[in-house]
This record gives structure tokens, C-alpha cells and sequence, in this order.
């Protein structure tokens, strides 16, 4: 977040090749096969610190390559990096504190050792000779790379899509090496629908009469029409429904050249060809059939026996970020990895973003994909944390809450709370907030938040996983309070509770001399557009507590005024309190505060 | 709904072939090609009434048939028709009531003159001469078929996807022969989506040496490969990604025919494969070619202007089926229809079935569909209409509607109080309500009515076309009552709200001396479960009017006990009523009462 430099490139880039020194015998790949030979080739931006801790290596995606960002030849600016609007001096991956590093991958055609390299046994492309690979081949590859530029550790590594699962490889293999990762728009495997995509894709190419086995090199017919569908394919699913409409929608051109082909006017049809055109003449068909291959074949459940096992070794913070109209890797799987990473308690925090481009997205609605990226990247330089703001209320839940101890926070907002519980009480805590800028925020804060909506329950955490989790103002804005009151009880050993009393005396007061429904400084909003949708008393929350074997262990009335104080004093509670703060647990609870 | 014969099937049917009589110079087709002959192959079932008025034409999809129910050969009762879990004695269609045809369209390889047929004039099959054609020439060839059959009136016309498109060409164009039509799963036109599917497909084909311009027949070597591909893409899109997981996930065979040719193992790729080979072997590439070209080409905005132009002319009742998981013909797209048929002032029912598989559901989700077409399609034979409820809100209400009137009821339920003003009131009404169980009853009851949220509001209609608009016991439970009110005075010249009183003199004694949350008749729930959201009080409710320009017509109070009724009569409504029901209009209106 410097001031200056904002919104500038990297400039002029060029890319490297790194012959890596193997062991005798060559690179051992995981299917069991063996390259005698390894190129890679890699771009960097900005500068190494001295302590070396500011590298962050980014992970590219399906047809993306090295160049990440600026721009290859003077003359044509236009030209940019895939990523150049997201790393860049004060973009979210802000090149003036951090070594950014990518690397293409292993299989690829853009100077990494893929099929149309030249085989040094035969002399000639690999072609049909070119070993399986895996997403961990490929990630070991950018390992021995890394190695040997002199750096042994990563303060983050960032992918999307195949991108991202490389970077939960890197982060589950080489957890000792890794501080941080972003995981956008990913998977832990591909779904059925995606594997079926990418069946039919690879079933174009090499169905393709070009394709000939795989050794179409040199015969100047590499399989075009085949590569070209496989793309087609492809970017259907890239793009939203939504997006894919508002672009084309069933616009025609009209420039004649319709026939008998089938072939239509659409405008769809001309972009599909286009994109399918402009794919050939920059990639490889069998560098597509082995990449999607080892994709299709990445499972950490089947590879670990579960999620949970998988991430297990992980040591460094974790954030997942889904794209809303993502089809292809729909948010559903970011979940499920933040759920997992949330289960075997890793350092998670989950969101997901308002972006209308599908898939795509992560290389397009770059504005809230930057925000949360530097705001969840180390603090480095001389940006400072905000000051934290507190309240009366903060103070009592302070009090409440022994130190030292784990804390999830239910509707937290920006962790304001948690800011203060941290510096006071020493607690570790995660917080759950539906609203996207609530955990941009939090995530800037240093916290790890999760995006959901807590009506729904909280299936993503284990029983008591927590000593206190906390409800503050948000009991009455829930659409089923019992329910989420007992899932509080369920992931944590305690509850703390506080919420507007409907029975203090000036709430009765008003309803029974106006008839009207009360307002006043706990219960701010008129009838019709008030959040508050379950209003209730002090007793009966008591009641309810009574109901479901709830046990109050500690309950603080919030006044304003002497003549409030005294009657809560004179032990009229529910006639004097403004707002209620109740420490809860189960009844079958072994702990008594 | 029939007690005996349920499930029964149609039993042994065959298809019969029809030489439909054309003009001289045969049958002009819309993009100006002709045919000299034409055959129609076609089923029906049931029986034709003496007074021929329950004939149901069904149009099938892009790889249906005229076979739709019942088998062919006795000696394979397994081969059923396409859609014979729907059509049979006491099924959703019923033959015991009901005659039905269905046959197949034009360009099909099924019996139907299309590309596969032979050509008079040449003696061989047309190929790469037969015309172009559209989903109107498929109508008009139907039309034809059903007047040589002696029918000049359609009960229902129905179908689903293609179907549908063809159900809604029918109705529009021949308005005065259809009474009933059911649409589902279909749209006015295309997504750019769903074109880019069929343009791919297409291309699979065309691109397939095999296919020679479409003069392949008597060569031996169909493009198998291509319409193969083709039809995997088909595939994946008819199944939702839900569904496709369900039944592949990641699962593995293991036969060990795994190769270089970077097929996997993946369950999902049998299945592709086999639906793949399974397809080659019925079905025609050139028909396949003809057909979704077709398909991509309808678009009734396009060709009448405007979709309210387009539906204009219809006379009968319009059902619009949109199926929850299907993402080829999202339901959005069936909303746009039923939202422009309400636009134009048409009869018209909308409903969103809960089906999991995807677009296929229409052939597969048969339970709530059964019952939904059983509902909307006319009384036959003995079965009665349910007996109507009613209640003391009903007669008040039934007092504030002028006879004769448009009401729109909005959360209408099951419509008991439509049917009560509808009997007693002469009113033409519909109804809006979430709830599935309760449209399916609405329409059985012979009502109009709209699945949709009301909290959403009511872009589906138009300012003013209402003379009523009624919110029984709903603005309440809605998030936004305010917004629902002023979209209610849009769409009506008149409101009729009914709600319960918080004002009322037990519930603020209840709070006053209890310290809990009212409770009672017109309150029943517990503070943690009640539906009723928004709390006010009648004061609360004239305060808003007042503030939001919307004049109070009539005031009625519901009340029980002598107490309460003297309270209200000397002046004390708010404390004395339990229930409020106002008659409001707004402010600038010119009528008053």
C-alpha cells in the first residue's frame, strides 16, 4: 500500500532459462518414469531482501507460462504479463517489498522440459517418448528451481486454479518451507463435470488425424483442429453463463460467409474460433493432453486417504478464495478445502468473492482479488496495523474470557473484538462473517475469518473445538437463534451472548402508552426495515436457556442512568437492562467457570 | 386420478407412418426450401372422446421420438418409451382420459422425412440437398398430421426443451386450436451458453472426414466419431454437476485398458463413451446437424419483435415448468416466459420444481411433474373439485373486492381465498407463493398462480394491471415490508393487508407484567421460531402509510370477547384488535373506494 507507484508495471521483463544440475541417472518421476534433462524456464520482479524472507513464488494455470507481468519487447507495451494487473510496484502482489518468482511448468511448451523438447537419447522432440507427470512432478521441478537461485524459504505461494493446487502441494509437501498460501479457485480434486470437460477435450485432439500417436513434430501438421476444439471447450466453461450472455448474447455478424458447414452468424461461434486460432499458434497439444492429464489425476484424498491427512503436516497460514460464478471450480470445493484446513485447525481464513467473469475471473475482476491478497500478505515495510477500537461491551467480554485461550467469534464484523481480545487476553481466535469487506478487513487485521453465514450452521468445525465462542449483537438477527445458539455450544466449551433486552421498562413503557413498537439506543430501527428480526427479553432468553439445558454461568446487565443501575441493582434485570451479556455453557458441561 | 389402473403402462403400441397430402409443388418450407413428399411417423393412446375435445399432442426433444409410451415388442417390455413413467391409464398424463400423439419431427431419422430420407427427385437419400429447416416447419408438419387425423383442436399441446419451443410456436401460431399448453425446461430462445455447446458439437461433426459434406449415406463409414463427440458434450450438459457427481464422482474402473492415448480410468469416461456409441447407433448425424441448427435459430423476440408481441395472439392457459438444477435451460429462462405471457395479460402458471438431474429431469424427475401436468390439465371424467374454505377474514375481505375484479393474491398459499372470491365475488385472480406444495394445489384448484418470492419484488407485472392486490397474514413474514407494500400499490390500484396487532391490549400487558415476549391467537410462535419477522403495532401501521403517501380506504377490526369488541367500538382499535385488515390505495390515486 505504498503511496507512489501505484498502478505501474514491472516493465521491461525477460525470460530465463535454468539448466537444473540433476543427480546422475536424471529427474525421478513420480509415475516411475525419467527425464535426463531439465530446463526451466522463469521471470522475477523486484529485489531479494537481505534476509531473504520476501520471495513469493506464483504458481501459473493451464495454458498461462513465466511471464507473469510487464512486458517482453519495448515497443509492444501492450503485450502484458497474464497476471499484469495483479503484480506490479503497489498492486496486490506489490513488487516493491517482495521477489515475486514463476516458473513455467513441467510438461508446458514455453521453455520448461515438456513433450516438443528435444529428447538428448534420440535427438529429437520427446513426442509419444515423454513420461506421465503429476502436479507434485511438476511442483518439485519449481522446488529444485527455487533451490537453486539460493532460496530456501517462501514467504507465500500463489496459484489459481491448477495454479492453486500446486500451491497446496507446495504447502503440504514442503510445509517448512512456506509461510503462506493462496488458494483461488480451486480444487482438492477435479469434479465429474470437470473431468468430463476434459475428457472430451483431450478426446478431440487426439482423435484428430494430425495428432498421429502423439509424433507430430516436424510433419508440419501438428493436430490443429483437435488442439483447437480441446480450447473451445475449454472456454465455455472458463466463462459464466451470466458473462458469456452479457458478451455475445446471440449477437450475429452478418458478413456472409455462413454455408452448408453449419457454421452460423453468431458472434459466439466467431469468438470460439478465434480463441480456438489464437491457442494453436502459442501451444502444444501434447503439452495440453499431459498438463490436463495431470490434473485429472490430482486427488489429495486418494493420494493421502483424506483432506484432513493431507494437511495435516501444513505450518503456514492458508487462504482459500472462491470466485462466486465459477462453474468449473465452484465454491463448494474452495469450502471444502477451508473446511478441511479448519478441522485439523491450521491458520485458515475462506472468501468468497463477488466476481462476475466465472472461472476466468481470477485473471479478470482483479479489484477485490488484490484487496484481499494485501491484505492478507505479510506486512512488510513500514505500513501500519490500524488502531484498534473497543467499547464498554469489549471490556465485560474481556473479563470473561480467560487468556490464553482459542476463540471463534460468530458474526465478528471486522475482528474488531478480536483485535482487542488478542492484545488484552492473549487469545488465538478466528472469526465467521457472512459480508465480504467485514473479512477483507479482518483479513488485513492478521486474523483468520471465515465467509459464511452462520444460520447454516457451522458443519465446518469439530466439537468443541474452541473454549469460548462468541455471539455479540447477532442473536437477534438470525433467522433461527436456537439452532445457532446450539451450534455455539457444540464447537465451543462456553458461549458468550450479548443482545438488546425487548424487556427493559422504557420498551414496555413505549409499547403500552403510544402503541407503538419501541426503539431507542439498543434497538435503533423501525419496524419495517430493522435487522433485529427475533426480538426477545432477558427472561426469555432465560427460559429458552432453561428449555435446552443452557447453563448461565455469568450474566452482566448493561445500564445507562442511575435509575437503570438501581433497578438492576434491586435485581429487576429484566426491567433495567439496556443490553444483556450472558456466559454460557452445557448443562453437561464438566467446567464451572 | 383415477383409483384403479395406476401405473399400468399403455402396453403393446406401434408407430404408424402417415403420407401427409401437400399442395402441389409439395410443402414450402420457411427459409424457402421445399419439399415434394412428406411422411410423418407418429403414436397415439387412449381414445378420441365423440366430441374430440381431449386430444394432448406432445412434441418431443432433440433425440426423442414418436415413441413415447408403452413397447413396441411384447417379448421386450423393458424398451419403453421415452416419456412412459408420464403418459399411461393414471399417470400424469392419462390415457384413460386423455387421447395423445406424439410424433417425430421433421429432419428426424425416425420415420419423419428428413436428411436420411430418399429424395424423389434423385431416388437416393437427400444428404447435403435437404433444406434447411426451423422449429416452425416441424409445427406445421405436426399441424398437418393432426388435421389429416380429423382433430382441429388441442386440449394441451406439451413439451419439454425442443419440446417446449415447439409447444410455444404452436400456441402462438395457432392460437384458436389450443386450450392448454404446457412448457418445460425451455426458453424463447438460446443462452449464448448453450449455443457454444451446439456450435462445438456441430464442429465435432462437420469436422469428422467421415462426414463428406454430409453426403455419407451408402458409404459404410458414418461420422461416428464426430456425432459421438458431439453427443458426449450433449451429455454433460443435460446432467447437473450435482447429479454427475452422484452418479461418477472420481470413481475408477479398473480393466486395464488404459494407454497412451491418454484415455483414463474414470467412471465418467466409460459412461461418455457408452452414451457416445449407444447414440451413433439411432440416430442420424445430418439430423443431428439439422435439428440443433433449428434450435439455435428460434428466438421469438427476434422474430416477432418483442416477446409480449410474440405471445399476444395466445388464447389458453399457459403452464411454464422451469426444473431447480437445470443450467442448459436455466430457470430463469422459463421465468422470462411466464413473466412476459403475465405482461401481455395471459393466463399463465409458474412453478420451479425441485429436480436434481439437471435438464434431463423432464425425462427423469417424473414425481413433481406428474403432478403438476395432473393439476393443470382440464377436469376429465368424474374427478371433483375440492370443497372450498373459508374463514370470518374471508367474508371481510370478500366485502372490501368489487365483483368482477382483478385480484392478485400474494402469498396465496394454496388459494382457498381466491377460490372463495372467485366463487362468491366473480373475481379473475392469481396468486403469487413460494412454496411448491402450495402452487401444485393452487392449479389444481384451477387457479393462475406464480412461484416466485415475494421479497423479491413483482417485476414480473406491470404497474396498474391489478384492480386489487391482497397480503393476507404476509407482510409480517416478509424481509422487506415497506418495498412489498409499494410494489403492491404498483401493481394494483387497490391493497387489502391483513396482519396481526402488536398493539394489542393483552400482548402489552404480556410484556408489562411478564417481562416475555406476547404470545396468543393472532401470535402463536415462540419468540426463537416465529415466522413473523416484523413486529408491529396498528399505530406502527398507519404511521407508515402516512409517511409513505398511502391512503387507508378501510379499517377492520378483527377482534373476540365483548371486551375487546367495546374497546374497538369506543375508539381503542389498537388495544382492542387482535387482527387488522386495512383497504389502502395510494395517496395520488383517483379512486377512492
Amino acid at each position: 500500500m505504498s503511496d507512489t507507484n501505484t498502478e505501474k508495471s514491472v516493465g521491461l521483463v525477460t525470460t530465463q532459462l535454468m539448466k537444473i544440475q540433476l543427480p546422475a541417472g536424471g529427474l525421478k518421476l513420480e509415475n516411475g518414469g525419467i527425464l535426463p534433462e531439465l530446463n526451466v524456464a522463469y521471470e522475477t520482479y523486484g529485489a531479494l531482501s537481505s534476509t531473504k524472507d520476501n520471495v513469493i513464488f506464483i504458481c501459473h494455470a493451464l495454458s498461462g507460462d513465466a511471464h507473469v507481468a510487464g512486458y517482453h519487447d519495448s515497443s509492444k507495451k501492450n503485450v502484458a504479463g497474464w497476471w499484469d494487473e495483479m503484480v506490479g510496484p503497489g498492486k496486490g502482489i506489490d513488487t516493491n517489498h517482495y521477489l515475486v518468482i514463476c516458473a513455467n511448468i513441467l510438461g508446458g511448451c514455453k521453455g520448461t522440459t515438456g513433450p516438443s523438447s528435444i529428447n538428448p537419447k534420440t535427438g529429437k522432440p520427446y513426442g509419444s517418448a515423454f513420461p506421465k507427470i503429476t502436479i507434485s512432478d511438476m511442483v518439485d521441478v519449481h522446488r529444485l528451481l527455487v533451490k537453486q537461485l539460493g532460496i530456501d524459504h517462501l514467504a507465500a505461494v500463489i496459484g489459481g486454479s491448477l495454479g492453486g493446487m500446486q500451491a497446496l502441494d507446495w504447502t503440504i509437501r514442503h510445509p517448512e518451507m512456506i509461510d503462506r498460501c493462496i488458494c483461488i479457485a480451486s480444487a482438492t480434486s477435479l469434479s465429474a463435470q470437470a473431468l468430463a470437460f476434459d475428457i472430451v477435450g483431450r478426446d478431440s485432439i487426439t482423435s484428430d488425424p494430425d495428432w498421429q500417436g502423439g509424433d507430430y513434430y516436424g510433419t508440419g501438421h501438428p493436430p490443429h483442429r483437435g488442439l483447437s476444439q480441446a480450447r473451445k471447450i475449454g472456454h465455455i466453461t472458463y466463462l459464466s453463463p451470466e458473462m458469456m450472455t452479457k458478451k455475445f448474447g446471440r449477437e450475429k455478424h452478418n458478413n456472409g460467409d455462413t454455408d452448408s458447414s453449419f457454421s452460423t452468424d453468431f458472434q459466439v461461434e466467431s469468438y470460439l474460433d478465434h480463441q480456438g486460432d489464437k491457442f494453436v499458434d502459442r501451444f502444444d497439444a501434447n503439452s495440453y493432453l499431459h498438463i490436463t492429464s495431470a490434473i485429472d489425476e490430482y486427488d489429495l484424498t486418494e493420494r493421502f486417504g483424506s483432506l484432513e491427512k493431507a494437511f495435516g503436516p501444513i505450518k503456514g497460514k492458508v487462504l482459500v478464495v472462491a470466485l462466486s460464478s465459477d462453474w468449473l471450480f465452484p465454491p463448494e470445493q474452495s469450502v471444502e478445502i477451508a473446511n478441511a484446513l479448519l478441522h485439523v485447525g491450521k491458520k485458515v481464513s475462506y472468501c468468497n468473492l463477488q466476481a462476475p467473469h466465472g472461472h476466468d475471473a481470477f485473471l479478470v475482476d482483479i479489484k477485490h482479488l488484490s484487496e484481499v491478497m494485501r491484505a492478507f500478505l505479510p506486512w512488510v515495510g513500514t505500513i501500519q496495523r490500524p488502531p484498534i477500537s473497543t467499547c464498554l461491551e469489549f471490556d465485560h467480554i474481556a473479563n470473561m474470557v480467560r487468556p490464553g485461550t482459542r476463540v471463534l467469534d460468530l458474526g465478528c464484523g471486522d475482528c474488531d473484538l478480536l483485535s482487542m481480545l488478542t492484545g488484552k487476553n492473549n487469545i488465538s481466535g478466528i472469526g465467521v462473517d457472512i459480508d465480504l469487506k467485514h473479512v477483507i478487513k479482518a483479513i488485513d487485521g492478521g486474523h483468520d475469518i471465515f465467509q459464511a453465514d452462520i444460520d447454516a450452521g457451522l458443519a465446518m468445525i469439530p466439537d468443541d473445538t474452541y473454549d469460548y465462542a462468541i455471539l455479540s449483537e447477532t442473536l437477534q438477527v438470525v433467522h433461527n437463534p436456537r439452532f445457532v445458539l446450539k451450534e455455539m455450544l457444540r464447537v465451543a466449551r462456553k458461549g458468550i451472548v450479548t443482545f438488546p433486552n425487548f424487556g427493559k421498562w422504557s420498551h414496555r413503557l413505549h409499547l403500552w402508552f403510544t402503541g407503538r413498537m419501541p426503539k431507542g439506543d439498543s434497538l435503533p430501527f423501525e419496524w419495517y426495515e430493522t435487522p433485529n428480526i427475533h426480538l426477545f427479553t432477558l427472561r426469555d432468553f432465560v427460559e429458552l436457556c432453561q428449555q435446552d439445558g443452557i447453563k448461565i454461568l455469568n450474566l452482566v446487565c448493561i445500564t445507562t442512568g442511575w435509575f437503570n443501575k438501581l433497578l438492576v441493582q434491586l435485581g429487576f434485570r429484566n426491567l433495567g437492562a439496556d443490553r444483556i451479556l450472558v456466559k454460557i455453557t452445557r448443562n453437561d458441561s464438566a467446567e464451572n467457570q
